[in-house]
This record gives structure tokens, sequence and C-alpha cells, in this order.
């Protein structure tokens, strides 16, 4: 049996490892555009960060092991042009431009999601970056170091942008940052936002919300040499990121007449099927089940492409496997800031037809009377009537990033607010007052429920 | 109506404040056998360590304050001792050694439990403390300030003895801990336990385990001026500290004909009630339902003690209320390491009639590449025919305190490992690696399952 994959990053490794791994009388032929595979590619902006490191640090495994250690059929440069269903092949070209066609039994789409350039005067002019892949990583690395950049635009205010906004001043370099909404984290509670964007500006980043840009204009030979013009002003800078989001790289996979799902994403069911036979996708090319909503989601995230790249690999090899489906937790790191999130937004949970009741709660990071406690702030949100969680999201200085993981396995579970509450969460003075803080916002919606 | 409660710390005061608040009809009166109410016992190790804090700043919240502001009639110096369930009164004697009487509509008892002092020569001592009302830890800073203490033996390894350690390294004294039995931390495997020892070690900290302590003798004028009589060694001291271990005060209750329950704990059901009409237990004195193995424990704990008392009062008020009960999740610190655990030891699970499947697995506290990253170790326990979750323990230098708040939530929706391991944690490179370390446990286990 042969198990082609399109796409060497986390979902496409990990689905082929684990197929060898199941079965070793499998051929397992991984076709990668790129000539990297398997690297963290969430680690970029810290990565960028340190001029001490290298980028190529990020590579996981590297190609030669999954070739000669693993015995993987690994071929990089491969760029797959189009997948045909009834012939079971899929045909391309490699980097010198000769065409290859390869049959399969089994087929994985693993092409993950791009970042987005608009179409727009100037965002593709030399020093206007994308931050994706790791070679785009490798070019903001190369084009900081070699250029002496000493200011930087940010095009938009995503998760993205404000992990590379920390990476740019931590190299001395001046970042302003500019979006086109004028709503700062905009599915935060705004009271939230308010407190990263002040650690924003405490940081000595210039935000422009509420502008957008139009184009972007280079003159030569002057520094800086970029303009970016935006609805009321003007930014001068040496490099621009464009961090406005991520689209799924699905048009192989409709091209090919397969199912198309939000955002464009590759619709899949719970075993990573497509709507083709034989061809699963997986990754973040693919969407998802909401857990809470029960609907389809598509949120591109690193966890997420692991565990259905397992999960392909399972299947393909005869052992049935069903995904539940993701909660949407995640958290980033903002200056000095943790910013968490699991479950729904408020937006989100009316439009799924939820009745939610949010509340937010400030309360202390350590034990009454203990020293060195910061604020932790936590937004809450519940149905009314089945008195449901629905999602948590939080910000402090510490004790966020892992404290979220007690909420989204409550939503795993689809417990109510009352049955979270009475949760017997781990206490110390040190770590937290004796009600977690998520109890504490737990508490807080009781009463209005 | 009168609702009289013994005992004005967690559960006491938790009781006393929710009723008022509840019903402001309601004659709420607490009966406090000490001056001091509404400490936080819990940070006592951590006050102690700082010669600049004064021990008062535990007290969260003053005598004056319930009883001004929330119109609790507070009578503290009041050691109540009889319970006369049938005439419905209870009765003792004042600081002064006034007898008082008083009538109950509604009973809580909420006395707590006291530091063990085994009954061996020189164990009563001045110098030899224990540590566990806010009058001990009292006692102790000021001897600790008095005597300017060099060196403390301290007869006990749990938690509050670890803590005390950590206290007193901080203050620059000389620490000697000695136990009876072989085992550091036995609920623990032995790999993790030796990680703890380790850290106990390097930071000169002298441990002598499997040595009972035969006596304690004092020898006036000298310094250190007592010396701890061991098996095979004896240890000299400024101070000892006693801290084996605490035990319910249920005496009153046992006199009173009351139902006692695992380690002589009140037996209470899932409203807090006990075997006598009219009368609840709640707090350190009173049992609970363990909601992996549904069988009685008793696992004195702050966070149920707070919430044993909003429940008491939900129900005296007449909103009933049941608690789901414990999963025993906990979590201290020693020196530079968070140790957490939630739900059943391996010895726990097999007494309770489970088959448990354990792994231990190490894994690293951020991302592939992330700088600063340390170890962090997960045991996890299954069990074999069903697959579910027993039990989860933690050992690292970051990212274990609240991590372990995720598997207590599982535990608490008897979920399988299979079931937890498909939980969408949240990943951000500098907080841990893409699969949570309790996700990387789940997938170990279900190998061995």
């Amino acid at each position: 049996m042969k198990f082609v994959i399109i796409g060497g990053d986390a979902a496409g490794m990990s689905a082929a490892s684990r197929a060898r791994r199941l079965d070793p009388q499998i051929e397992v032929m991984v076709l990668e555009q790129t000539l990297d595979v398997s690297y963290s590619a969430c680690g970029m902006p810290y990565n960028i960060a340190d001029a001490k490191r290298s980028i190529e640090d990020l590579v996981v495994r590297r190609a030669e092991v999954f070739r000669q250690k693993q015995g993987i059929d690994l071929r990089t440069g491969r760029c797959v042009e189009r997948i045909d269903p009834a012939s079971g092949t899929v045909s391309g070209s490699d980097t010198n431009g000769q065409p290859f066609q390869e049959a399969y039994d089994q087929l994985l789409i693993a092409t993950g999601a791009a970042a987005l350039r608009p179409d727009l005067p100037g965002f593709s002019l030399p020093g206007v970056m994308v931050l994706k892949s790791l070679d785009q990583g490798r070019r903001i690395k190369t084009f900081l170091k070699e250029r002496s950049v000493r200011q930087v635009v940010i095009i938009g205010m995503g998760y993205v942008a404000l992990e590379m906004a920390e990476s740019l001043r931590a190299l001395g370099i001046g970042v302003a940052m500019v979006k086109p909404r004028p709503a700062f984290l905009p599915w935060m509670p705004e009271e939230m936002a308010r407190l990263v964007l002040d650690e924003v500006h405490a940081n000595d980043v210039r935000t422009h919300a509420g502008q957008a840009v139009t184009s972007i204009e280079m003159t030569a030979g002057t520094r800086p040499s970029l303009t970016v013009h935006c609805e009321q002003t003007d930014l001068a800078a040496d490099m621009v990121l464009v961090a406005v989001g991520v689209s799924p790289n699905s048009a192989l996979a409709a091209a090919a007449g397969l199912e198309l799902s939000v955002g464009r994403s590759i619709a899949v069911d719970r075993r990573m099927r497509t709507s083709a036979a034989n061809i699963y996708a997986a990754g973040d090319c693919a969407d998802a089940y909401h857990v809470v909503s029960g609907r389809k989601t598509w949120i591109p995230l690193a966890l997420r492409a692991n565990r259905a790249g397992w999960a392909v690999a399972d299947n393909v090899c005869g052992k049935l496997t069903e995904l539940q489906g993701v909660a949407g937790t995640a958290v980033f790191r903002v200056f000095g800031l943790q910013v968490a999130r699991t479950g729904l937004t408020e937006r989100e949970a009316r439009t799924c037809g939820f009745e939610p009741v949010p509340v937010v709660i400030k309360t202390r990071s350590r034990a009454h009377a203990h020293p060195g406690a910061s604020d932790i702030w936590v937004h809450m949100l519940a149905d009314k009537p089945s008195g449901r969680l629905l999602g948590v999201q939080m910000v402090g200085r510490e004790g966020v990033a892992h404290r979220i993981n007690a909420p989204a396995v409550a939503l795993h579970n689809g417990m109510t607010v009352e049955q979270y509450a009475q949760c017997d969460l781990a206490y110390a003075p040190p770590f937290g007052p004796t009600w977690d803080p998520t109890l504490t916002a737990a508490n807080q919606i009781l009463k209005k429920l």
C-alpha cells in the first residue's frame, strides 16, 4: 500500500512517522514543495529575537533522519500541482521544472496555510515580509542582520504581529503597528484588551488602530527606504511585516473537486476524511468540529496539526480513530503579559445560538499577603438557559498560560459553570489564591444565571 | 433562626459570611476558641521566612469587620466543650473560665485539625514547636527572632516540613530533617521523589530518613540547647519543629455521638450533614467523597474548607447544595521546584479496586529550541480495564503548579486517558512543548493499555 502525503511540516511528518511505526510494510512518500521539513514555526519570533541563534535550530528533525532512520521516502522541492482522485494520482514539477506523477492508494493533503498578502501597491517590494514558513523566517532574520534595520512597521495586531513586535523590540528595533479596524484584540472584552495594549505601549511600540494601509512605497537610496501610506498618516520603515492573518492552502483540493468549509479550509469528518475517497486532509489546511458549538470551525494551531496527522496515520493503517474536535485553546506572550483563551467568544457564542452571559473579574496571582503578586483578569462566558460553560479568556503577568487548560478540559466535557465551580483545583500561596481565578469567575457568573 | 458555628477559620467564617449574605434575618453566631479568626494558614511558612513582615499580615479579615460590617455575632475566646444534640445546645467556658451555653437551630462544627505531637519524652519542651494555628506561627516567628536561632531540626518530611525547611534556609538557619520511614515522599514514584530530595540537599538541608526520634532533651545554658535523639544519631538544635501531620479535631463531635469516618474525621454526606439532625461539619475536621474512587476520604485542604463552609450556609438557608467531592489536588513549592498531584496514588488506586497502569515521563517546560527550558516530570496512572484516568503527579522548576488543574478537571468528569489525550490544550513556545506534558504522558500510557 502506498501512502502519499502532500506537505512535510507538522501534520504531514506526524502522519508519515506514525504510519511507518504502525505498519513497516506500508510505503510512505512525502512530497514537500520547499526544502524545509518538520520545524517549529511557532518558535520563529523567539528565534528571530536572538541574533546569536541560527534559524536552523528550529528544525525538529532533519530530512536525512526521516529518510535514513525512519525509511520515509521524503522528497523535497516537489510542488504538487494537481490531484486526480479518479485515477488516484498526484502530479506536479520539481525545483528544476521536471514534471513528476505519483499514484497513491491513500492520500493526505497537509498543505498548511499561507500568510495573507493583500493585493495592494507595494506589498511585494523587497523588505516587505510575511512570516509563516521557515524560509520566510530565514529571510526576515537575514534581512534584519544584513540591512541593520532600525525601524519596522507591522501591519496587523494579531498574535504573530504582537510576538514579532516583542522580538523586534528585544533587538532594539523601533516598531510601529497599524491595522484597519479600530478595536485592538476585538475578540476580547475591552477592559482586558486595553491591558494588553497598555503593555505594548509601555514597551515603546506605537500603534495606529483604525487606519487602513493604502500602499507601500520605496525610495531608493534613502534610510529608511520604505513608506507605509495609511489613511491618515505615513509610517517610515526599513522593513515592513505584513501579519494580517493566514489562509488555508486549499486551492489544490478545491481544483480536485473536494468540498471546502469555513474560511475555504478543506472539509473533513471526525476521521479526517475529505469528501473524496481515500483522500484525507490534516493540519492548517483542514477544518475541525468545535467541541462547544458542535459546528465546523477553522482554527489553525500546531497541536491540532500534530494530532490530526497521527489520526490520519491511524486510519490509513486500519486503526479507526476519530477526533473529538477543538476548543480553540491558545496562549501567547505579549512582552510581560500572558494572554490565553479557550472556547467561544461572546460574538461566536451568539452566532452559534447560545445566550451568553459574560463576567470579567480581577484577582491576584498569589495568595493573600504573599509578596510579588500581580493581577490576573478572567473573562468567562456561560449560556443562560443551560448554564453551560462557553469560554474563558485570561490576561496576567504570571499564572495564566497553563491555567487556561482547566477550563479547556471542562469545555471538552460540556460542563456547566456550576459543575466547574466545584472542581478541586490546586492551591499554594506562591501560585495563586485559595480560589483559583477561574473558580472565582465561575462563582461570580453563577450569581447572574 | 439561630445558626451557631464552632470555629472561626476558613470553613466557619465562610459559612458565617455567606449565611449572612443569603438571609439577613438569620442570627449567625460564631464561637472561636482562640482570639484569631480568618487567616491564611497556608501562608505561614512564607510569612515566617520574611522577618520584615508581621505574622498579623496573614489575617484576611479582622474580627471587628465580621462583627460591625457583616453583623456576625463573633465571639472569640469561647471554647465549646460539649454539644448536646438532644436539647440543641452547645456549652463551654470562656478564657476567664466563665461557663456559657447557647441554643442552636442549626449547628456547624468547623473545628479544623490540629498538628500531631507524639507522646514522647521532651516533645513539650520550650522550643519544640508545631505549626497549624496562627498562634503557633506567631510563637515560631517570635522564638526565631528572640532566640537568634541558628539550627533547627524538623521532624517529618511532608509538605509543611518542606515549606518550613525552605523558609528557615531563607533566614540563613541551618536545617536538618528526620523521619522514621525510609522513603521520601512515599506517595510519589521513586525517581520523582529523588529529584525533590536532591533539591532539598542542594539547598544544604541534611536529611535523615528511616530514623525514628526517641526523645528530645534540653540542656540549660548551652547553645544549641536541644538534642533530638534518633535511633542512630543525635541532632542538636536551637528549635525543633514537629511536622508529622495533622489530625481532625473531632473529639467534641465523637462525644456527642456523631459518626466518625476516615482518620477519625467527622462523617458528612454530600450536603455536609453529620449523622445528627441539624448538625453540619465542614473544613479540616470533616470527611469528603473522593471523585475518583467514590469512597470517603479525609484530605484537609483550604479550598475544600471554604467551599464546604459555603455549602453549609446554602443548606442552612434553604438553598439545597451538594458537593461533588474532592480530587485531592495539591501543589507545594520545595525551594526551586514545584510539586503537584491530583487523584489517586498507585497504592490508593489498588486499595480502591482499580488495576493501575503507571507511566513516568520526562519532557521540557518550553518548546523545542526555546531557551531557558527545564525538565518537567509527569507520573500518570490509568485503570487497565476501563482506561480511566486515576491520577497525575508532576515535578518541575516551572509550569507545574497550574498544569495539574487540567487533569484534575478530567478526574471530576471521569475521563478516560484516551479522552484526555484528545483535549485541546494551550501551546506557545515560552510556556511548553506542542504536546502539553500531561498529553505526552497520556499518549505514553495509551500504549500500555
